[in-house]
């Protein structure tokens, strides 16, 4: 468990330019880049080593299209719950890459897997989500270390995602993810380059 | 968005190495060490930009002791879930290093947050607890990166934790984290070198 030197504050660098990116170039990924990203995702914690993650790319223009509607449905939902000057605001954001994105894929937990026999998820069944999420976020490091950009796309109604997919009823939708080069680099998020929200200084910690 | 050469390498070296640690040196950790994790917390994604982590210290001996209470209940209930070799197996597993560790942090989610004004979150309001998991992976990853060890404890009942700190009824607990030195480093999962679970290959994408 050695590093360099600069280790840590290349990490924390990495992590401070992450971004969700939402804006992609059309070229190709090279698969090897890829399955690097797998790889990393698959080194993830997960509780009782269940590896509850399942990965679906979602690759034909139908299948695409069917998410496509799924996400326009749900933003237009979102969107009428917002007024005024926060809804023009709303109507103005670009908030999912899945009109471009070369590469898209769907990640769900199996929340009926066997692998692990229910350690650490039975207080907690949530835990095995959990899980997913921790894959997701170190595939989401990885691709970035690797100059490649991801958008986690949530403005989704996950039983439509799973069902258009013709998936197990067992898995669950925890991020659909779109993954390619991104158009530019930005060292603020978009939310907040457009005025939707700032972020806040951390808060000190509560004591007990 | 560029890193010395190196730097994919060892980010996956790190995650391969990472370990979710149980048994602790009791010696304190410096508050440089620790600035660190929670500033890589902090950069974490999360949905509409509402950073809704919310760190509690648990630090007084009543406090500590009210912890280690909700996990011997929790951890009494799971193991009455098993039977035979796989009961003696799970009542001789360390399951938690809440006896000894020097920090100990219970992470929640303030599901009431009006940061964001809701954005991404309303088709799956589990994306404010996902964004939780995030910072939480993020500083675990921090922490290893510097040598630290960190452990996360899922068999508590959520709900005993919150009122046993007295926290807001809006937050919801996400993680219960130790940290401290490792007593040792190891290089594969604690549940696999004592049998409960194997690590299984990366299963091919499914295609759609």
């Amino acid at each position: 468990m050695r590093f360099p030197d600069s280790f840590p504050d290349e990490l924390a660098r990495l992590m401070r330019l992450r971004r969700d990116t939402r804006r992609f170039r059309t070229d190709p990924v090279p698969d090897t880049v890829l399955e690097r990203c797998l790889d990393c995702l698959d080194t993830a914690p997960s509780v009782g080593l269940s590896q509850p993650w399942r990965l679906v790319s979602v690759a034909s223009p139908g299948a695409r299209q069917s998410m496509r509607d799924i996400f326009r449905d749900a933003n237009a939902t979102a969107l009428s719950g917002y007024d005024g000057e926060q809804a023009r605001l709303y109507a103005g954001l670009k908030l999912s890459g899945m009109d471009r994105a070369p590469v898209q894929w769907a990640v769900f937990c199996d929340e009926a897997t066997e692998q692990g026999s229910g350690l650490g998820a039975q207080s907690m069944p949530e835990m095995r989500r959990y899980s997913v999420v921790c894959a997701v976020m170190q595939m989401w490091l990885a691709a970035r270390a690797q100059g490649l950009g991801m958008g986690w796309v949530s403005i989704l109604d996950p039983l439509r995602v799973r069902e258009a997919l013709a998936l197990p009823g067992d898995w669950r939708l925890v991020a659909y993810l779109c993954l390619g080069w991104p158009e530019t680099e930005e060292t603020a998020p978009e939310l907040e380059r457009l005025g939707w929200e700032h972020r806040r200084p951390r808060p000190a910690l509560v004591l007990r």
